[in-house]
């Protein structure tokens, strides 16, 4: 089976792992305009060669893991060229743009329009992990425009890497994904950034910081280049997030300005029952 | 050695717990206004026996873990009654009041102003560990007006859980906390609170939310009977910190809606920072 992974980042890393260890036969190429990425994969065998846009018309399998800005004008491009039997999935954190980028193309039924809500807060070719899409969500759009037996390749895959299927269309997913992953990255970051302008001394963040601290900023590490283009994809359900998410804290501070500590504590017990809804989620592991 | 734990929730469990296991010849005691939790105190092993404040004279160490409220209160009706050998030591998130509760006090030499910076978000004696305190940052306060035998004393125990000491003062205490932890608390009830409202259907959260989503929510399932006391008596430093977040998170989706997507970048490159302030920040173990 010929594997080409486009963007050997973390993504792209930790698939190409998954697919050595579970399809031994695999050769996998991999594409990436940064050539120390493709140095650094070839060196830690995430890959087994170099390769470019010239490999695709011979690929099996396709995985598209790059920055969304860029999927929007280089999915266009990769379709152009693979092959008849050739399935091309991509891991983009945003879903409708990409779809729209591709609704006409001749060769859509080669493509997968694929989220596998999976991650961690770290970067490039040596943050790859095995196991980081096991037990996790794929979130799969338009699957109705994918050839048949193109989904059944894909779908093997991902079934075993132990992914959860769900099937969504793009405007929902963009829509959900804003509330459940967009917010929480801008959280974070807005959470470090004020806390990096108060505390000028580092060393009481340090001290004085705890395991709360640090799940809540934790994906304040994560990449710009990655998120930036999310954020602008998904611009107007991110800026309705915010409001609410700001309207709440608003509503917060001013109860705490009245006084009003019956309600202030009514506001926290009502949210404990994500305690049951979180009960689902799966962690990866590996996490430090 | 006598030791009595006034509140046998995960704060006091855990130091039970550890004591035990550091000091096997130790006699713990439990007090706790819930009867249940004795009980379940009992049954799980955390302590040895129940008790009340007629106790307290023949204890060496007294760990006082309940809500800050009751902290102020309580904590000079138990000065009263010890033993002159006796340290008493709390667990209290917030340290101005407290402290400011016992400054005249005859016996205040017996007491120790301590924030170990130590949790999960689980409560009650079942959500006791072993190692909670392992590696962590505990924060004494006014440490010259606890009598230099009895230092030695809380001192020798705190080494041995292994904990690191900070000294600070109860002021800078509340103001440093309020940034790097209390804010963290708010943020996720906050984000907690706004994906209940938006998504009705709780299956979507459980399918696209991941272990990012997971993390900025966590302090979510946390108790509103403990963190509304806190709130309460660090209010003026916790609206401070909530304008300043509110406000960048302002700036951030203003920078959305003017498509400034440089700035957006820039500043999510300048919190990246974040990553070397958080490497030395010890995580719980145990954690699911």
């Amino acid at each position: 089976m010929n594997v080409v992974v486009i963007g050997i980042g973390l993504i792209g890393g930790s698939f190409a792992k998954d697919v050595k260890q579970l399809f031994p036969e695999a050769h996998i190429i991999g594409i990436d305009k940064s050539d120390s990425h493709l140095d650094e994969a070839l060196e830690l065998n995430l890959i087994d060669e170099k390769g470019d846009y010239g490999v695709l018309a011979l690929a099996d399998v396709v995985y598209v893991s790059i920055p969304v800005n860029a999927l929007v004008h280089e999915l266009p491009k990769i379709l152009d060229v693979v092959g008849d039997e050739t399935v091309v999935m991509d891991a983009g954190s945003t879903k409708r743009l990409i779809c729209e980028s591709v609704a006409e193309h001749p060769k859509r039924r080669n493509y997968m329009a694929c989220h596998p809500i999976a991650g961690t807060e770290f970067s490039g070719p040596s943050a790859a992990i095995n196991g980081l899409y096991e037990g996790k969500t794929n979130i799969i759009c338009e699957v109705e425009k994918t050839a048949f037996k193109l989904q059944e390749k894909a779908l093997d895959i991902f079934q075993k890497m132990q992914m959860r299927i769900r099937y969504m269309n793009p405007e929902a997913h963009d829509k959900h994904i804003a509330y459940v992953s967009h917010l929480s990255h801008i959280s974070s970051f807005m959470l470090g950034k004020t806390v990096i302008e108060k505390e000028k001394n580092e060393r009481d963040i340090f001290d004085m910081a705890g395991s709360g601290f640090e799940s809540t900023v934790r994906l304040a590490k994560s990449s710009p280049d990655m998120w930036t283009p999310i954020f602008e994809q998904n611009r107007d359900n991110v800026v309705e997030t915010l409001e609410e998410y700001i309207q709440n804290l608003e509503n917060f501070k001013q109860l705490l300005l009245d006084q009003d500590y019956d309600k202030v504590y009514t506001e926290m017990s009502d949210t404990n029952k994500i305690k049951q809804i979180l009960k689902g989620i799966p962690l990866t592991k590996n996490r430090t």
